[in-house]
């Protein structure tokens, strides 16, 4: 099992997670690390802390004088620049809609409603970043890839019918992760900016070349399906998350034919996901989101000051307009995480050279599946 | 926590549940279980099977004479009366797509690809409906109501405004737990079976008069929206789960305004649907989901026999037409497990009195948040 | 992972286990495990129920036509006979010192304090022994053996200084699993019988061929030496559990040297009991465990009616006078599920065939540490 | 839930910590637990290291301006002063007998035998140290105090009979944390030192005032005996473990009796060491182990080559001669952890008025066990 564990609060003294299950013998390539963490940060659309804050990886423990993993914990560190405006700070009494300002306060009792967002705050993300980048690099070492981009942001949509390596090659070259369409989804977020208001959209990862039987039907909760889902929507924003196709509802249409040509067994769609009966099948697996506007509007959002019950409207506090692109990474790594524990889990193996031989003895194990 | 453990196979012996973490104390209704699992069954668009099958839960631990839970695990076993078409005796290799058939044993590797749907079969939900159903009774105790219906099968929607216990209470008057147009979405169903297909659709769960407070935000695990997103996902035909408002993207727009009205604090929209931060937050938790199509087409979906890699078509099996119905309440079941157990986490204690005494205590020690 | 959950009460319907874990491909020899059944029962000082009873275990999931592992939960009961002397029906409230009845019922708030005991029995551990010796069967496909013996019961103990195969056969023909002096065991046993009183003893549970670097020092969570402690602390009767020695003091006495002869590499004494840093080091685990005389003393002991305050002696319920025994081959059976779990991490794959590639890897890819 | 999750290597840059479940509202004393984290260095017989470092618990999440726990996880750094000897450094491939440098080598495939003691260290322990006086300020707050003293080094014992406050207290006036006859414990140690051997002992744990009901029978993984007995074994030198009387064979004898005086129960002795069923019964729960002696012997130990298989001894790093004082400290830590564990999950709540009102109530609503 791969697991991050956090601590550390968004205007705290830095942020901190300890990664643990990375197996031995892996090469954390920290330059890739940091350029995920600048991925985060990058946009179109993001507010001041963006220029502020320069995030870098730094690993105190569980690797070698080279960098390679030795199978104990990763432990690292984001530093925090800005701790100006830790909420001890900016205490307030009158909750932020979409924020957890209220549940989390009416939940640990805090009369500083300005408490919950330090743990909430998108910036914890930061970790989910690190950590997944790792796996992704985890990952790689067996030739799966994962690829994300920005499908929507407001109104304005683009999808890509081709879905190869060079499609997710160019949307890393757009500010906002864009699949398309950039011009007019900057113009989105630009309207956003000028009515004060903020901007929701859709993101989608893909994990490729996963190979098939991770995951298990025979508990819920070792479900790959089910696993990707929590990943997903417990990140800030997300309100919805959906597997492969959720529109087709025709039984004949839905599923995805097999077909053995040149003795290669292929699928002819991938409607599912590529995951059938929570358990991967070869196919790419396709996680698509919604993210929900960000919560702080400039203009406010009618509110109560909860310590004399008058109506007044959220104060404003310093942030973006637009963390479509941000999410659509972070739900990636998160989904990266989760593919690389299930791969561990699988293959066992402590170090990756027994993992590797796990690995290909399956593959050549099954191959009669799939080989004629 | 509260958590259910299942053995048992579709064709097999019966199916088995062990529910863990139910408090010393609470009354088991089976009536009420019972009246559950034959809904499970109900419906229009079921197959030959639900005709065969008489659910009923049998507890075999952890109450005492009068039917009260003890504390210790509840066991319980639902009995199968068909076993005839157990997996071992009708072996296929021609693997159905949509079902765990290839990617369950690959994983297995088995030969018989029949094997995989012993586990993944929709009969298994009836544990879930069974263990969820004295979860709901449990959060009954604390005047919290789990509803549900279905609002769309095929093309056909019907969404209530009124989202009132009356509006529920005739759901469940529905041969398909139709929120609305229950006879185009027959002949939705009608039109499927004489095409020989399969039809798919949207369910609706609610979870009304939750506390704020449930779930937390420190670490993603422990999210409520995460969890409830796990429980529903990994539901056999769910491809899509959604909390609250989805389709939203102005934050000016989405956020859930505060106001103080007469003395008590309101919400003036739930679009949030009642988790924001991955916590509770006092409104209704909304939870919709998209049921694909179930796999079993009568005319056969192209594929492979693995075992000469000749093209062919899927064997057909008996099966339902339209699972909406089922799905709907099941995943309902799951949400209810979710929220009990995220209960006894927060108001721990082993007894029904400890747990009342320490959920009064904190829902009057909040008053303040949302009274003056 | 491999876990076992359970179900049941001492004198309720039955006891129900489901054994999660167990790896595809594993034919579970019901005869064996029976036989285990039979031991647990077995022998002198035993009381009248261990007469009514026969335990067998009725698998009824998780298993094909031909006795093999699915990879599905392994579901199984085991029948109650006796199930007239229900704690509903010998309601008391005096609670019998050494039993949970007191700190059970202030826990759980019960008026009858007889209801503890229906999980604290000793009649539950037959789902430890049928699941235990379901992991022995499982260890034994990879040459690991599970021994077990008394070493002694009252003041008469006998260690035996050849821990070879042919000395635990033997033991399993004596009535009382003795390591030797058997006759002057039974007398202890008939001195206390006599005397109304109960006796307590000492065991052993060896592990042998398991591989070096099963557990891991990473985390207190995955040693294997606090993983065996709590397995065996947690069996009803025992209060020590040691693993190697721990009487010698001096470290160049106490430290097992390491010798190299012909060509392969061999420790000069195993004081450490197998594991060093929590991680198994290819000698044999050695556990010893003391065992409580329990607590259903004839004659009662003093003690108080809860109901009305009043100075009493607790009541005698049916039981035996020495379990020793049984405790012993228990507290082995759990030692035998806990490095079935650890195997199964270690080596992942859910088939024994895949576990046995990656296991033979890992012997392979580490020769050099033994082998020159 | 109350969980320790740890980073660092013994010479790397630092040991790091993760405190989760502590509940938001305590006041985290951090002179307390640097006073720990000095008695853990303290010392008679302790090596060159402790002088050089000297540990200071830095905290840098979790806490607010003024030090009072926020309920989110508590992140925390102690300082590696000696980074000179890291393992990287220090490089060698003989075995020293009683280190994991075999074990951890051969699970992790080291060619560095020095890489496992990076966290095999005793150094870590002071992590444990940490958040254990951590969990121990928790304890306080509902009246629960933990003890702990050495009874015996090499073959000198001193028992106290009175075992009240006022005698642990003068334990902590002792550089050795003797319980009595701290004179000839030196001397053992001084024998040791000369002799160019190490030396082990035996301690003792006491926790105070914990409420009956803490622990579960219902599942073994849940019992306060057996997560004891886990957290005590898993400590780096522990051998064997016992909770009370492990030597009184006759039942009549051990089993503690219930008086009731005054209106008030009590219990005539305490064998059972304060658990009962696996549930903490009201009493002293009295933990002892046996700390071996610490395996880097300055004469060294016979061991191989395992470069070459040539015959040698055991390589000396620089060590301490006694170490059961600070392991007496970390198990008793430990211990403290679980029990503060327990206690959250009973009475839930996640902030301290919560989880005392809940206490309260169950105190009171529970006196009729003990009071008439």
């Amino acid at each position: 099992m791969i697991e991050l564990i956090t601590a550390g609060e968004s205007h705290g003294k830095g942020l901190f997670g300890i990664l643990r299950g990375i197996p031995c013998g892996l090469k954390i390539d920290t330059d890739f690390v940091n350029g995920m963490l600048a991925l985060r940060q990058r946009g179109f659309g993001r507010g001041e802390r963006m220029k502020i804050e320069k995030d870098r990886i730094n690993i105190v423990s569980g690797i070698d004088e080279n960098g390679v993993s030795t199978g104990s914990p990763i432990g690292f560190f984001i530093d925090n620049i800005d701790t100006k405006l830790n909420a001890t700070k900016r205490s307030f009494t009158v909750p932020r809609p979409g924020h957890a300002d209220f549940a989390g306060s009416v939940k640990y009792n805090f009369k500083n409603l300005a408490m919950p967002s330090e743990r909430t705050s998108g910036r914890l993300s930061a970790l989910d970043v690190a950590a997944g980048s790792i796996a992704a690099l985890f990952l790689r070492e067996f030739g799966v890839k994962v690829y994300f981009a920005v499908e929507c942001i407001g109104k304005t949509c683009a999808f890509a019918k081709d879905l190869s390596e060079d499609t997710f090659e160019k949307v890393l070259s757009s500010d906002i992760l864009a699949m398309g369409k950039e011009a007019e989804m900057k113009a989105e977020i630009e309207n956003a900016v000028k009515s004060e208001d903020t901007i929701g959209g859709r993101g989608l990862a893909i994990v490729r070349n996963l190979p098939a039987g991770l995951g298990d039907y025979n508990d819920w909760r070792n479900r790959a399906d089910g696993l990707v889902a929590q990943a997903v929507m417990s990140v800030g924003t997300v309100k919805s998350v959906s597997i492969g196709e959720s529109g087709i509802t025709s039984g004949a249409i839905y599923h995805d034919p097999f077909e053995m040509k040149n003795g290669t067994l292929k699928r002819l769609s991938n409607n599912a996901g590529g995951i059938e009966g929570g358990i991967t099948n070869g196919e790419d697996v396709v996680v698509r989101f919604f993210s929900k506007p960000i919560p702080t509007v400039r203009r406010g959002i009618p509110s109560v000051d909860i310590k004399n019950g008058k109506n007044t409207r959220s104060v404003y506090v310093r942030s973006d307009t637009c963390v479509v692109p941000a999410v659509t990474l972070v739900s990636a790594m998160r989904i990266a995480l989760v593919f690389a524990s299930l791969l561990t889990e699988k293959f066992g193996g402590e170090t990756m050279s027994d993992i590797r031989a796990s690995f290909n003895n399956y593959i050549n194990s099954r191959r009669a599946f799939w080989q004629k």
